[in-house]
């Protein structure tokens, strides 16, 4: 992942029948042939009964930048064990984007990247990074030792580390189950998140389309793939569908709203004055 | 457990050996021999490093009475999933506790048991509580059925089980994990938790003890059979053990504080004038 | 609430600027108009950034039967403290329905309620619940005052209350934050969920409709009235509103999602063989 | 807090009194003095009688380092929104920590610190540090203004802030209830937490002991100072106290707990061979 990263299946508990055994305790019925476990399964991820996918679990040793270690701690609902900056020394790994990640700030989004740099400004921009990336590692270095008379017997580690840029790797013991695994991935595989954890996040999707194929499957199509419609964005649709011309004016639909729809759907409003 | 209940393990996840691999994340270390391995295990649960033991989980499958999962579902970081009284008919069993255990209200705890009733009259208990489930349950069937001229197709599920007295048996699943699962036992194995939730946590605690040996052993040690002192009982210990007599109205015990040290301790306090 | 029930305010935390200042702490961007305060909810709404909602609080007091709050506690999120039937005696309360939601199980849903029966089965349903409570609750009393001689003191409250069916009332506070709520009401207010759930859900809408309007003027425009699309449905209605016939055998939709997109969007398919 | 932080309160729901009349929900008690107050606030924190401590809340909005943010959010059950580096640009605020706690790797302990450094070698370090938050800064502008031809309009602000160390401070709004806060309290008030986190530990503790000052009298007394004895430990001083001669090797008790017992309670055990 990234450059030094990694992302590897310690354990896991379940799969896609324990999700199906799971919703049939609720609804007392017995087991099913292939076909119903998968429409069974769609059922749930189609009306958002969310308990049974909380019946598998899955532990994962990550090792990732510290500034998306960041982003991924928001998620409360797993457990963590990190690599300790207090108890051990911290190495020398940080990150370097690649050339063709390396990119200007968006002009349409407040919080995004717009175009990738010319190569030579990108490869002027790693070595900025990298640079001050590795004096920053020299100074954590100088504190720690204190073989320079006179820091003896060297500064405490809790206080050396805090000389070091988000950019260093950091590494965890991730665990969590399989409801809010999903939740994660649908929030970190959008387009607006950040491209270092959109990268993890593609990894860890490939690791459950692996582990559960029927629930990876019904939650492409029905979450990540599908589409949120607003009450008014419902109605332009139908009105659309039935002939109605839709005018903007008379609606309280968004621009980005009517950008959405007619992006995705081809929708063609009715602009006459 | 009791008369109709049961306990079964479906699936678990880690055991000791990965508490100690995800704490040797945190602290950058190998592996270590068996011995260490135990000692490790006991620090953490002595300094309360609970993360470690949140890398294990279990899923049990349950059948327990109403008013025990009412108490149970109280603990809010497990995952369940519930036979559902909407989605399928219940079944008949409900709970009659055994003549032994059927005792009268404690007189010197608002929530509790005193005496056990005698024989006859536990038994008169009994067959009270019996007739009361077996009426409310044939109420509930006429309702279901409906055959009961004019009812019919007969009533929805969802209403005609609110007839059903709590003392009845419902099912689910219950994933949690370990750090979880010892808190859960730790507050339902005390001596003031109603019984019947106290000889799930038995059975419980036996599971516990064969899946996680070393984790048990120090849970026990460190905290089940620990005590919990407050500064003002730790100062009045601290002063007995130097000679010097402890008098209660120099002190901000209460008077419970006082019983237990007397019982835990043999503590014998000076109450001349 | 129903017949006996209630739910009032106890105490709240925040409001709608609440909730613009903490998206603005995220921001770093000032205060504004209450035109881009309304803007900028709806935002986050949409954008399903639901950490600035998290900041609003509310505490209420809640009286309801057992089998309601047994549906309610599944929402872990949030703070409880339940009147206690083993240090209290619990009243006489319980639920009966009014007539005109006397209702027989559902054919199309295993989970549901058809239709209402004839006024003179409803009464004859009615009676037979309100005959098993009186029952019980006699039963409960007896158990509890033991004036039977020879039960003397009465039996453990905690035991005594195991013949109590689950359309008896219950009491609770219960604290919740907005994000959390919200989510409570999305399920909550869904046809599919038990009626007498959803009149609680309703009371405690509008509540939540005079604390944070804007908030929930959001929360029906995009997600109570919004609409979700799978992948399929989305690709129908985009070949349906670029003039294409759509035929039902070449799509990957359920009967149930034909079902929503007829209904919902006057959409039709072009089933010609 | 430390040299450019704060911790300020924005918002609070409830106070002692709530605490009271959750409990007394749970109990169906109507209102008391005072003193019962007091008293039932002390038994509920004796008895580990949590939930209605979790009636209350409050919200602060903290400036802290990265380093003791990332051992903050660690506490999962509060609400958090942060300053995004991804929206806006970074303040130029770093910590440096003074020099009467600039100190030495521990040797007795593998994560904390040890003897501070002389007043000269202290300022070495402090200069080590700002130089090197400093540099970070630099680049970080550097980076971001793309006035250095030919990065032009500037590299994305969310690849930017990686060059920053963890000792630059950030900002979030903290929401969270009083029993969560506590145990937050508890643990990041221990002398083994990091003296920086610590710093604010104690800035939150007097806002606790204003805002609630019997819940907060009752931790101290209760929790804070309060001494937890294993199984082992409680044996030996029963036997001590009631005048047998406690022998170590006879006991399960490890080095550290022997010496926590001779600290805590001038204990003395009895090492004839």
């Amino acid at each position: 992942m990234l450059d030094h990263g990694f992302v590897r299946v310690i354990d896991y508990m379940g799969d896609d029948s324990s999700i199906v055994q799971a919703a049939r305790v609720s609804s007392g019925s017995g087991t099913k042939s292939a076909e119903e476990n998968r429409r069974l399964i769609r059922y749930l991820m189609r009306h958002a009964h969310t308990s049974p996918f909380e019946m598998c679990e899955i532990k994962l040793h990550i090792k990732l930048p510290i500034f998306v270690a960041r982003q991924w701690i928001r998620h409360r609902t797993a457990s963590v064990n990190e690599y300790s900056g207090r108890y051990s020394v911290l190495g020398r790994d940080y990150y370097i984007p690649r050339p063709d990640v390396v990119a200007v700030q968006s002009t349409s989004s407040r919080q995004g990247r717009g175009e990738a740099l010319p190569y030579a400004d990108a490869n002027e921009v790693v070595g900025m990074i990298g640079r001050n990336a590795d004096e920053a590692y020299r100074t954590y270095e100088r504190l720690l030792d204190g073989s320079t008379d006179p820091i003896r017997p060297g500064l405490a580690r809790e206080l050396a580390r805090t000389v070091l840029p988000v950019g260093f790797y950091t590494e965890w013991y991730w665990k969590i189950d399989l409801h809010n695994l999903l939740h994660f991935l649908e929030l970190r595989l959008a387009t607006d998140a950040q491209y270092e954890i959109r990268a993890y996040a593609e990894q860890v999707a490939a690791i459950v389309a692996g582990w559960v194929p029927l629930t990876y499957e019904a939650f492409v199509d029905y979450r990540l793939s599908g589409v949120r419609l607003s009450r008014a964005a419902a109605v332009a649709i139908s009105e659309a569908l039935t002939g109605v011309h839709v005018r903007r004016q008379e609606n309280g639909l968004t621009d980005s709203e009517w950008k959405d729809l007619k992006e995705r759907f081809g929708f063609v409003e009715d602009d006459r004055a």
